[in-house]
């Protein structure tokens, strides 16, 4: 994507887009009290919808219905739950998602099939059914395109998360005014394999599913699958978008600069969204990006990218601000990639370290002041081939061992 | 090896067999004033010596070293210093590691070739080469082959180790008594790539050195490359073995039932010295045995039992005593093996947690109990084949970030 393309940003999320309203209540599925834990969004007409989800091999029931949904390419809702992931659930977790598509739609009016599930929270419990039902109930109730409800809708899915993260720009196809919003739930369980956590996105641009899949497929790829907290994949990965056409443009159906300028401006929110998702990661005080060129091949580049940003030492060195830069080549070293330490040059904030297997001459202070920084910018040139990848991650602090050893199941 | 077979343990470690003197003296690498930091170990003959090292792709010069040493199948002596890992030094690294054993080679009247170099803590920068040849000469003064010396050599090899990590046996081979002892450094950047750490292994069997690599090599196999801390593989990764003679035993040349007998008893030290590593794991409070069974292959086994020890999700709710086992069951299924919720177990202590699909009937306090336990148990069976791995980790604290982040380059 050229860098040069500008959008208008827009407050809102989830209903920025025409013709999107959404509700956020506390159904008492989270044991704190008042704490909202009920998501629903609506279109008021029929939407194109594309999904990506985790690639895990026991996937939770919600992702195995929204396969289904998806493989359809039209949908009108979402209802979500937080507290509760109903994943390693086994059949009755699939009646559970089941009942909740069956329980939105009734009250919206809808086929349980043009509605998506996503569930997030601990693993391996029933839902209470009782109270998503009631949640459900009130929540349509409650539905509205402003955006506090936009606001609700997002806090009702979060778990670990400390900040909402939304985000929505609006951008002119065909001489219409499109937007593309969206928000995401997640801090902890955020691995770059596919998809991580949970995604909803919004547009009022008419695209066609087929079309929309592709545009989705590549914003992924540049945005949720370059960045981990901490390497494990979830369960219930899931990312929506669900399109509807009340921009009133020409609906876009094959390559063209429309699926373009549409193609770059999901991009563009989608890695705003991720990178919040790693700022927001559990315990995390800093923001890592790691810039791998040189490689032999992509892959080669996604390999040591990927085996840095998950490295437990030099997420603790980043955490300390201590410009261990020997940990940083060492782990590139050993993740298994093609690598020569004679052409290996690494700069920190741009501030060369190490280059053709010695250290660099660069004082120690200057080092220390660019790995202090709250942005760490890490970027290594292998200098063996053309490959490239970039990953996003943050520092581990005693602050993520806190809230993982106490977290209760 | 059938579990009925038992070696009479002994106090001790690299001067446990006969034939074997040691020192380990302070010479100011180290910053903090009189800590040990130059270790060496004497042979009053002739060994055969075998070794496996890091697979990193930047090892550091002392590796390179002793890859040639061992090649030549001869060596009389080690000589180790901590602070300093020289890696990642390049040439000037290499007449570093050089002129160490040119030094000890000198005080004690040998060929640099028989003399084995190792080398451990901050990477990237030059060895302060006045301060270690005033330790070798110190050092070659005070060799000893009494218990104390032993315990001097691995306090100069240790870093953040919190305990000195010895073991030796005893057992009759061909009707002679053979020891067979060593000690082993190492609490951070450990990883089950390869051989983990620094680890110096004495006996006084008579064995071929061709014999002797083979007996390491399955011994490793069977202990340091089944333990994990962090997943982060060293630049200087050594095992070494010297076997001088001294007992007297008929050279051991082949298999057969004295070659069997000093494998084990070789495994039998590897196994103990990797479990203490673990045990002193940074910032570890907990040992946890991850078994896993019923694998399509036994490399899938390996993948699994090495994702769950990696996992911070899993590790930190050891630490935290929750039997989070949905952390568990979801690493298995995301690590790239071959997984079917429907037939996997898994026991927590030897008390069920999941099976078929959806949590065990086993109340919340059991499961606690067993999560509880100073060592925890985790035992995975997949339920498709019959790979099998084992791998030993710890948890993961808040005092493993402290360690790492306030760690000072």
């Amino acid at each position: 994507m050229p860098r040069s393309v500008r959008f208008r940003k827009m407050e809102g999320g989830v209903t920025a887009a025409g013709g999107f309203s959404a509700a956020g209540v506390a159904c008492g599925i989270k044991t704190r009290k008042n704490t909202r834990d009920l998501a629903l969004l609506l279109s008021d007409r029929p939407c194109s919808v594309a999904g990506v989800f985790t690639t895990i091999k026991a996937p939770a029931a919600s992702v195995l219905w929204n396969r289904a949904v998806v493989g359809s390419g039209a949908a009108r809702a979402v209802v979500v739950n937080s507290g509760n992931a109903n994943a390693c659930t086994g059949k009755r977790g699939e009646q559970d998602t089941a009942a909740m598509a069956i329980a939105a739609a009734g009250e919206l009016g809808l086929d349980p099939g043009q509605v998506c599930v996503a569930s997030t929270g601990v693993i391996g419990h029933p839902l209470p059914m009782d109270k998503v039902v009631a949640g459900v109930i009130e929540a349509a109730e409650r539905l509205s395109p402003e955006d506090a409800a936009g606001a609700a809708f997002v806090d009702a899915t979060m778990t670990t998360d400390t900040v909402r993260k939304t985000m929505a720009v609006r951008t002119v196809i065909g001489r219409r005014l499109v937007t593309v919003g969206g928000c995401v739930k997640g801090a902890g369980m955020i691995s770059p394999q596919v998809a991580t956590m949970l995604c909803f996105l919004t547009t009022d641009a008419a695209i066609s599913p087929a079309t929309l899949r592709r545009a989705l497929k590549a914003a992924a790829d540049a945005s949720f699958n370059c960045i981990t907290v901490d390497g494990d994949m979830s369960t219930n990965d899931t990312v929506l978008v669900l399109a509807n056409g009340a921009a009133g443009n020409r609906r876009i159906t094959r390559s063209g600069p429309a699926f373009e300028q549409f193609a770059r401006a999901l991009e563009f929110v989608c890695v705003h969204l991720a990178k919040r998702v790693v700022r927001d990661g559990e315990g995390a005080t800093k923001f890592v990006e790691v810039r791998v060129r040189g490689a032999r091949t992509d892959r080669d580049a996604r390999t040591v990218a990927r085996g840095i940003a998950n490295s437990p030492l030099v997420k603790c060195a980043i955490h300390g601000g201590d410009p261990n830069w020997g940990r940083i080549v060492c782990r590139a070293a050993g993740c298994g990639a093609a690598f020569d330490p004679a052409k290996t040059r690494l700069r920190i904030g741009g501030v060369l370290a190490y280059a053709r297997g010695v250290p660099a001459h660069t004082p120690l202070s200057q080092l220390q002041k660019v790995m202090q920084r709250q942005d760490v910018d890490l970027d290594i040139d292998l200098g063996l081939g053309k490959g490239r990848a970039t990953m996003w991650t943050c520092d581990l602090s005693r602050e993520y061992v806190t809230i993982n050893a106490d977290y209760h199941t």
